[in-house]
């Protein structure tokens, strides 16, 4: 049984006001900062939480600070659905990425309180910590302590942007028990997860192109990433160097630009292929570098996304190669951080079918589509919880305080949940 | 008649304990930092200055805080000969670049006192302030204030790059009289210099490669530059923003450095054009660039130099040129800075036939050469006073700690400049 409109208002009112708090609380002048473990993320746990209490969910926290707010099913046998994303957001970020799928659980679970419904099994919303790489320079931390797929050697190598201090600091900071958490430990029965379904922002133009206010994810690109990368050459002065003896860094990584978007290029128009490559940082030393100076060193960063894990491999392998020969004919040398990267997933055919289905029976419009960036929907689905997303159209991208998103396409999205929670034990 | 050789050590022994000086209270941890208008400068400036007293040398200050320490000659009437160059160093820079001309012109002064000798002319040693473009973005600061070809407009929109502030903030705060910087106003009588003579360590590997001590400068390489080119494209995630949709700052900013190097290249294998070209900075913007995120904007600069007017103007056209068909198809923007620059300027034959001379005389193997810096001389000949440049042997290029100049380098340079100073009024 499905709440009926008056509860579906209750519930959205509720989560209106919680953005509007959020929101608030964590401007940062600019845009919207939620540091992973740190101040902003932990003011939007704290406002969930309280709302969760006055909703009279069941609050837990796990050794990694997720927190879960659980409504009781009729069946406490049943495993239980998650409905779940993260709270941190981007430093100047916006105020929708993460935070709308856990307003959007909170809603659902307060329209079933308030029409009175217990749904079969429990219904748990989880606040995910620590899901933007931007913070630590490793992606979906909370989710993956969770699961117990943390590689726990980052507990101490990875060091958040703006302290410098490691994630084990900022998380023991917080109040985590880092002890517990450990590569194939998962803080939770994963046999007692019935499935995991994420709402979040579109972050590309997709929905926005097409006019639809929802779509549905048929899988994640995967990616490799190299958080860091060092193009040593030789300083000199600009005006007496001759070309033939010069080791110029930017030159260098320059050519490593472009010669990658080439092969980009000749991979989309030639073969189909799909691929989305980033050099995002690209900066000469400035306590070196100078107008009059030839740059004898730059550091750069690489991400590459594709569906398929053979581009992926390709994509990374050309990187190396050709750094290796620019290093070879041009007298540099690269240096590398260990690539990272996930595996591409697809989302549960069965979930995704009762979605389609929620939409046609509500009357909303809608299409399938992938989603390019990762997301803890991700990781759950590679644990083998079963998996699924729901995005909300969105104008002018993500990681950015112009995240538009209109409420009534978010309003859509929380009446599929609530249709997806009341079907999951009919079909 | 020139110093003997116990007189000419006196004044070696001068300038030694001067570098060492000079060298220990300006070095900032890795390498000598003398800011131009600064504390570092000003230091050496006082010891200078001291040293100079010392020698019952007549010192004066022209209202831009060059000094002038003068050795009175047997003929009052004649022009003066100026032996001269900076004393500003670059961050972590050389303590060589500059100071070695100072010096050189000490020591040879020190020499004829040693030695009882009064040269015919007063002969002048400057110590010229703000010849590094590193601090304010604008170069040959002090010599162009003296020779009445300062831009005056730049006092107020130059800023040095450690305090931010104007040149007019700083040179007030050093005591200058900024009141008398004026366009094509002197702070001499330019009629009463006799001529200039900088020596400097050579900046390029070309005495290295040749095994010789000195060389004798033919000429100038001019230049062209721009102090900030701005790329704007839009920032977007990383994993969502297909090809056909991004406006990548990096990737328009590196295929012009490429396109730009790749011109340079057939100049030089084709063409047989004398070119350097450096983009000394490339900065994305550390506070909005991160691994997820295509990058929305870059800050780069130029710096292009020739013995030939005609290839200076066509690199920066090409430039300007193909940043416009860059940003056509890329959709992105390059706003830039107002270009500056210097013509290609010639030595005098003549300080250079007496030069050759000496050395001949002398027994010091030397070459002649052309500098590729900038350098205070080319603007004393610019400004119609005739002018020559000794260059001394130096491993490791200029502006960084490993400036390697062989003190007995130095003393052929000052040999041969007491040469100069006893040969002007005989040939």
């Amino acid at each position: 049984m499905l709440p009926n409109d008056d509860a579906l208002q209750a519930g959205l009112a509720l989560a209106r006001s919680l953005f509007d708090e959020i929101g608030a609380r964590t401007f940062d002048g600019v845009g919207f900062s939620r540091p992973a473990y740190g101040e902003g993320e932990q003011i939007a746990h704290d406002i969930v939480a309280a709302a969760a209490r006055d909703l009279d969910l069941a609050i837990d926290k796990d050794a990694a600070l997720n927190l879960a707010m659980t409504l009781k099913g009729r069946e406490p046998d049943r495993a239980a659905l998650v409905l779940g994303s993260h709270l941190d957001a981007v430093p100047q970020g916006g105020n929708f990425d993460g935070l709308a799928g856990v307003l959007a659980g909170l809603a659902c679970l307060a329209s079933f309180r308030a029409a009175g419904i217990r749904p079969v099994q429990d219904v748990t919303v989880m606040a995910i910590r620590a899901e933007e790489s931007a913070w630590f320079g490793a992606q979906h931390i909370g989710s993956r302590a969770m699961l117990g797929t943390l590689d726990e050697s980052i507990l101490d190598e990875a060091r958040r942007v703006d302290s410098g201090r490691t994630l084990r600091d900022h998380m023991c900071e917080a109040g985590a028990d880092v002890s517990k958490i450990k590569l194939r430990h998962a803080l939770r029965d994963l046999h007692q997860l019935r499935g995991f379904i994420e709402l979040h922002i579109e972050q590309g133009p997709t929905l926005v192109a097409r006019g639809l206010p929802l779509g549905i994810v048929t899988g994640i690109r995967g990616n490799r990433r190299c958080r860091r990368i060092i193009c040593r050459g030789d300083y000199g002065h600009s005006g007496t160097v001759p070309r033939a003896l010069r080791h110029d860094a930017v030159v260098s990584t320059s050519e490593l630009v472009t010669r990658m978007d080439d092969l980009w290029g000749r991979i989309e128009d030639e073969e189909g292929g799909d691929l989305v490559m980033t050099f995002g940082r690209f900066m000469t030393n400035p306590a070196a570098h100078s107008v009059t100076t030839v740059p004898g060193e730059v550091e750069f960063c690489f991400d590459v996304r594709s569906h398929s894990s053979e581009l992926l491999k390709r994509s990374e392998n050309a990187l190396l190669q050709t750094m290796d020969e620019i290093a070879e004919r041009r007298g540099v040398s690269f240096e590398h951080d260990p690539f990272s990267g996930d595996n591409p997933v697809i989302m549960d055919a069965a979930f995704q079918n009762i979605l389609l289905d929620g939409c046609r029976q509500l009357g909303i419009p809608v299409t399938s589509l992938a989603s390019g960036a990762g997301h803890d929907a991700g990781d759950f689905a590679d644990a083998g919880v079963p998996s699924a997303m729901i995005f909300v159209r969105n104008e002018n991208g993500s990681h950015n305080p112009e995240e538009a998103m209109e409420f009534s396409d978010f309003a859509q999205g929380v009446r599929l949940m609530t249709y997806f929670v009341a079907a999951l034990n009919q079909t």
